[in-house]
C-alpha cells in the first residue's frame, strides 16, 4: 500500500492508530492544524511542531491560485517552501472553488471559476486536482468532490453524490501511487443513511488509503452531525483511516472519535485565537473581557505552551492594544490545546477509558 | 553606583564595554528593540532574545495610559508582565505627549495631554515620568524633557534646553536610588555647538548614571546629525555610557559608534520588516517585488535567523498573500541583522579594526 495504516488498540468504536507517510507517522486520532496559504496564520513551522501536529492541511484551491502549484513544484514542493518537513493533507479545491457561486460553473467535466484575485480564469477537475496536489507535494491527496448544497432533498443529494463517486474515480485513476503517498476518498450522501452507504460501497470498491466524510459541519449542529456518523463511519472500510472533514470543538471531536473517526482539521483553533477566544479544561475564554485586566493568573493553570506562560493580564492587554502578539500567543496557545486533548482521547484508548474521559472533560465545562 | 559601566576597549572615540544593572549585563555597542507597547511587535520574547538583545526599550506614554503603571507594578512590573528578564529601558513619554501638539498643553511643570485611546487628561512632569518608570520597574529610566522644535532658532533653542535641564534636575531628583537602576540625562541645544556644550556641563552637575543625545535624527539627515556628534559627544562623561536616541539605519549606527556612541535604539527593523523590508549585508531588499517571487536563494546566505532559513521566494509569498508570518519573520530577520551588525562593531572595536569594518560594510551596500 501507498500509506501504512496501522490499529494500536480500540475502545469501542474509537480507533488508536498511526498512518505511515514519506514524511513520517501520523499519530490517530490526529487533529491537523490548517496551514491554508502555505503557512498556519501567524506562527512559525518550528511553533507549530512544538504543539504536537504531526501534520498540517494545506488548501489546494488558495496554493494553485498564489503561489501556484507549478511553482511550489519549482521551488521543491510544499514542505520545503514553507518548512514544514512532516506529513501534508491537502483538500482538493472544491470546497472553497463550490463556495465562489456566482464566479463557478459547475458541469461533469468539473469546475471553471475565477480567481478571487486578480480575476482570472481557471479550472478544477478530478484530474487537475489530482496534479496540483502532486505538484504540491502532498501525502495525502483528496479527491474532488461536489460539495452538496445543505439542506437537500434526497434526490439532490442523491445526484450530487453519484457525481461525487464518479470523480472519486475518475481522481483514482489520475493519481500517481508511490511510496508514502495516498490519496483519500470522500464519503458525500448529505443527512441520509442509504445515501451514506451506497456513497461508501462505491468508495469502497474503487479502493482509497483513507475516507473522509464530506457534508457534515455545514450547519447542522452536532446532534445531527452525531446521528451521521452513527451510520456512516461503521460504512467505511474498517482497516483504513477515517477522516471527518472541517471539525471542530473539542466535544465534537471526542464524540467523532468515538464513532469512529481517527482524523480531523479545522480552523477554529486559530480563527478563535486570532479574534481573542481561547480553549481550556474549563470551557471557552474571550481574553478581550475586562474581568481579565487585573488578572495574573495563566489563561491555561497546569497546561503547555503560552496559555501557560502569560497572565491573562497580559493576554487581554495585547489584544486590548491591537498588539500582533496577541493573536500569536491565542492561536499557538489553541493548537497546543487542542493537541493536548488528542493525546488524552489517544491515550484513553490505549487505557479502554474514553468514555469516562468524556464524562470528565463534560464535566469541567459545566462548572 | 547604581548602574556600573566598565570600558574594555577603545578604537578611535569607539568604546567596547559592558553597562550591568539588576537583570544582567549590556553589551555595549548595543542596540535596543523597542516593545512599545510591552511587546516587540510580532515576536514573543524569547524569539527577540535569540536574536542576541541584551536590553529592550520600553515606551512610557503608551504604557502610562494602557495598560497603565499601577497596574503594571501590581503584576509584577514589566519584566514579569512581559515575560523579558533581561533589562530594560523607558523613555519618559516626552517625545510621544509632545508630539500630541493640539490636545498637548506645555507649562513650567510639565505637560498636561488628552489620551489618545479615551480622551481622558494626563499630566507628564519630571516627578511623575520618574514615577512611572519606577513603578514599570524599568532598568534605566530616561529624564523628562523638551523636544524642542526642528529647525530651531538659537534663541528657542536654547530657552528649550535650559528648562530641560531643569526637569532634568527634577527628575534626578525625584529618581529613587537603587542597586542596578540607574536614570540617564538628556543632551538637548539642537544643532549649536554652545548649546550642547552648556546641556553637557549642566547634566554633568548633577551627575547621571548615562547620557543620551536628545533632539537628532529628527530630519536633519545623516551628514548634520554626524557633525553634531563630532562635538556633541565628547562633550559628555567619558566614563558613562553615552545614547543616541532613535537612531538608525546601519550606516547611522556604525558612524555614530565610531564618534562615541554606545547605545541605539529605534523602530526602523521592526517598523521596515512589517512593511516587507529588509536588511542585508548587500543593502536593503524590498520582498514585495516581482523579482523574488520564483528566487529559491535565502534571504540572507551565511546569516542567522528567518532570513537565513526561509528562500526570497516564500518570504515573497507571505507577503503578497498578506499573511501575518511575513511581517513576523521579517522583523525577526531585521532584528537578527541589526544585533549581527552590533557583534560585528564590537568585534572590530576588541580588534582595532572598526575603520577597515565600516569601509567593508559601505562597499558591499554599493555593489
Amino acid at each position: 500500500m501507498s500509506l501504512i495504516f496501522t490499529i494500536a488498540a480500540t475502545d469501542g468504536k474509537a480507533r488508536l492508530g498511526s498512518l505511515s507517510t514519506a514524511h513520517g507517522d501520523i499519530r490517530t486520532p490526529a487533529f491537523m492544524p490548517v496551514g491554508t496559504a502555505a503557512t498556519v496564520k501567524g506562527l512559525t513551522p518550528e511553533q507549530v511542531e512544538a504543539t504536537g501536529a504531526d501534520i498540517l492541511l494545506g488548501n489546494t484551491y488558495h496554493l494553485m491560485l498564489r503561489p501556484g502549484a507549478e511553482r511550489v513544484a519549482e521551488l521543491g514542493g510544499l514542505h520545503t517552501f514553507m518548512r514544514w518537513n512532516k506529513p501534508i493533507l491537502t483538500d482538493s479545491g472544491g470546497f472553497q472553488v463550490m463556495s465562489l457561486k456566482d464566479i463557478c460553473k459547475m458541469t461533469e467535466e468539473g469546475a471553471t471559476f475565477k480567481s478571487h484575485i486578480d480575476g482570472s480564469t481557471h479550472e478544477l477537475t478530478p484530474e487537475r486536482a489530482m496534479e496540483i496536489q502532486f505538484l504540491l507535494d502532498s501525502n495525502i491527496s483528496m479527491v474532488l468532490d461536489e460539495c452538496t448544497s445543505y439542506p437537500a432533498t434526497h434526490a439532490v443529494a442523491k445526484a450530487s453524490m453519484e457525481r461525487s463517486m464518479r470523480w472519486a474515480g475518475r481522481s483514482k485513476d489520475a493519481f500517481k501511487d508511490r511510496d508514502g503517498y495516498g490519496v483519500f476518498g470522500i464519503q458525500q450522501g448529505s443527512m441520509y443513511e442509504d445515501l451514506r452507504i451506497a456513497s461508501s460501497e462505491a468508495l469502497s470498491d474503487i479502493g482509497f488509503d483513507g475516507y473522509a466524510i464530506g457534508g457534515l459541519a455545514v450547519g447542522e449542529g452536532q446532534e445531527v452531525m452525531f446521528e451521521v456518523l452513527d451510520y456512516a463511519v461503521p460504512a467505511l472500510p474498517d482497516d483504513k483511516p477515517h477522516y471527518l472533514m472541517g471539525v471542530g470543538k473539542p466535544e465534537d471531536i471526542i464524540g467523532a472519535v468515538r464513532r469512529g473517526i481517527d482524523m480531523f482539521d479545522c480552523v477554529i483553533p486559530t480563527r478563535s485565537g486570532r479574534f481573542g477566544r481561547a480553549y481550556t479544561p474549563e470551557g471557552e475564554v474571550n481574553i478581550r473581557n475586562a474581568c481579565h485586566a487585573d488578572d495574573a493568573r495563566p489563561l491555561w493553570e497546569g497546561g503547555i505552551g503560552p496559555g501557560a506562560d502569560y497572565s491573562r493580564a497580559y493576554l487581554h492587554h495585547l489584544f486590548k492594544a491591537d498588539e500582533m502578539l496577541g493573536p500569536i500567543l491565542l492561536s499557538w496557545h489553541n493548537l497546543h490545546y487542542y493537541q493536548w486533548l488528542m493525546h488524552g482521547i489517544r491515550d484513553a484508548i490505549a487505557a479502554g477509558k474514553l468514555d469516562a474521559f468524556e464524562q470528565d472533560y463534560l464535566k469541567n465545562l459545566n462548572q
